[in-house]
């Protein structure tokens, strides 16, 4: 392992450390339990947005905390769920009274975790909506998931709905809002290496020369199969294919009903990206593939949305949702409206995401 | 070798062709010769500014062509210095009347053939100043170079001086400005693997297992010394000792003198990091990376500075300046005096840098 670590048991704390000295005017850092919340919280009458899951994937989440984005982030352990007092500590230090959404990816963690977060704060009078991100289409369950996993659309809900929140809507509009980015997402990666976890010492996976893991998850989890890696443009459009193909998949999501005072179960089903679709598309490294390779995979991902009529009016290109220093990318398609566009478009100021002002 | 490209000699015109897509708001490529320039250009009676180099650093120089930064950037092939026939066609391109500044890292074929464009363009009757940056203290000399490496300093004068020439400054004034920034920066980095360059497919040099190269070159050049790679507090250590144990160093730079119109050699000495003086303390990854390590470093970097009587008063952390798929990092530290923060804090709007806007 070749790392710019310390202890290995003592890198996320250490991290949070050089990012709190880094960024003293947008954060802080709350140590124990471990969140990161604006500088300026809590703002009052705002609904405020919360995130959070395992470490190893920065700039996501804390990166993503300030102004027009995330109220609070709860970095837990490398790859290793935070803990509800984690969650819970966050939401009293960020409440504004107007009510909190936690953006969950879906981990099985991650879900049980923010769950009895949301208990313990209505148990507190604080009201909490928690909203799934489940737009990996790679693979129906998987390792640490039952049902899709989420990832990249994550990014863009925590911008689109924490612009909306800057804005002023209430707490149902942001959840429904958050809802809709959810459905409106699909992302599917690839790893061309194994990441490597500071703890463990060794690679997560074993990648023969010249074989690649498509449909990898973020923590290194199987993904659809392992394939020879062959060019840029062809590894492109096999992601490009398994999000397009993906039309109508109908997900059962548990989430919190307000008036019925309980955990109930929601099918939604995924609108398709038909041809004149208005998208984002979103060209992510997991974290080793420098920038110059991520425009070959833009590129050739902009011919073939040319090609189904698809018209990409935003787009975000570099290292935003990663696995530590593992070689590849993924690719998010978001089809927008005019709202998301201009929430999208709105101010945002936070350690890695940044316009506007 | 392991990447998303498609054939080795596309890679760099693939890339570009990705940047043009994703950002067509911001910047246009000329493809035959190779130059990126500010869609809007030429601006009339603004100082144009213009850098370039080899491919393989991405995002400089292409990444930092936009409103308040460049004006244009010539990249040559992967490692390789773009030819003066590039510089002479973007200089053509971007010149608004008011003259153009090189932006050029000490580098023997980069000095040599912006030096060649330098006097093409005043053939042309258009007034060129260029500046070089050798901001690295690892070595004296080295594999590329006469005299120390340009590096991690070049993105900071970029950025100052894109400020000051979009506020109006005049071309002498721009010029002096980037000797200053230039005078005020130190890097240094460390390799903790090799890159590989696409068209050889094989990492540029071996590195055993627990092995670095300290001072280590952008393009993989050899540094300082091989050693055993220790914490990322101890790596970080060494690094910082070296910038400010450079208390000062006589360097002679070959610059053209307007009133002579000759080059002539200009000696010139580092003001040293005195304590009390106010820094911006750039963090780099050299391209693997990731984040979160960076981040330690930081958190050293800081804990010195405070020692050392020095005050973080800005900070970059992040990918800027990169060597492929290179782990490592460089740290740069610049001194900063009111009109520099000024600049620094101005409105950028580039692929890869941006604020205020």
């Amino acid at each position: 392992m070749k790392k710019l670590i310390n202890k290995p048991e003592d890198f996320v704390r250490e991290s949070l450390e050089g990012m709190a000295s880094a960024h003293s005017d947008l954060i802080k850092v709350h140590y124990d339990p471990a969140f990161v919340y604006r500088a300026d919280a809590p703002i009052k009458d705002k609904v405020a947005i919360i995130s959070g899951g395992g470490s190893g994937h920065e700039p996501m989440h804390a990166g993503f905390v300030g102004m027009g984005m995330l109220d609070a982030a709860c970095p837990g352990e490398i790859f290793t769920s935070p803990t509800p007092d984690q969650m819970l500590e966050a939401t009293k230090c960020v409440d504004g009274g107007a009510g909190i959404i936690y953006i969950v990816k879906n981990y099985s963690g991650d879900v049980m975790n923010f769950e009895m977060a949301t208990e313990l704060a209505r148990s507190e009078g604080i009201r909490v909506l928690n909203i799934l991100i489940d737009d990996d289409v790679a693979v129906k369950d998987s390792l640490y998931t039952q049902g899709r996993r989420g990832v990249g659309t994550t990014v863009l809900a925590e911008k689109i709905c924490g612009a909306a929140a800057q804005q002023g809507y209430n707490l149902q509009q942001v959840a429904d809002l958050c809802r809709r980015v959810n459905l409106n997402g699909r992302s599917m990666g690839l790893a061309l290496t194994s990441c490597t976890v500071p703890a463990k010492g060794t690679p997560t996976f074993e990648l023969g020369d010249g074989e690649i893991e498509m449909g990898i998850g973020i923590h290194g989890e199987p993904g659809r199969k392992r394939q020879v890696l062959k060019s840029a443009d062809e590894m492109t459009e096999i992601l490009m294919r398994s999000l397009l193909e993906d039309t109508a998949y109908s997900r059962i999501l548990r989430e919190w009903d307000e008036d019925k005072g309980e955990w109930v179960d929601m099918e939604l089903i995924d609108p398709p990206l038909l041809p004149g679709s208005s998208v984002l598309a979103f060209v992510n490294s997991m974290g080793g593939t420098p920038l110059s390779e991520l425009y070959l995979v833009y590129r050739k991902l902009a011919e073939i949305c040319e090609q189904q009529g698809l018209q990409i009016v935003r787009n975000l290109i570099g290292p935003y949702i990663t696995s530590l220093d593992m070689f590849g990318c993924s690719i998010t398609l978001l089809k927008l409206d005019d709202e998301m566009i201009k929430l999208w478009d709105a101010p945002v100021k936070t350690p890695s995401l940044r316009w506007g002002i």
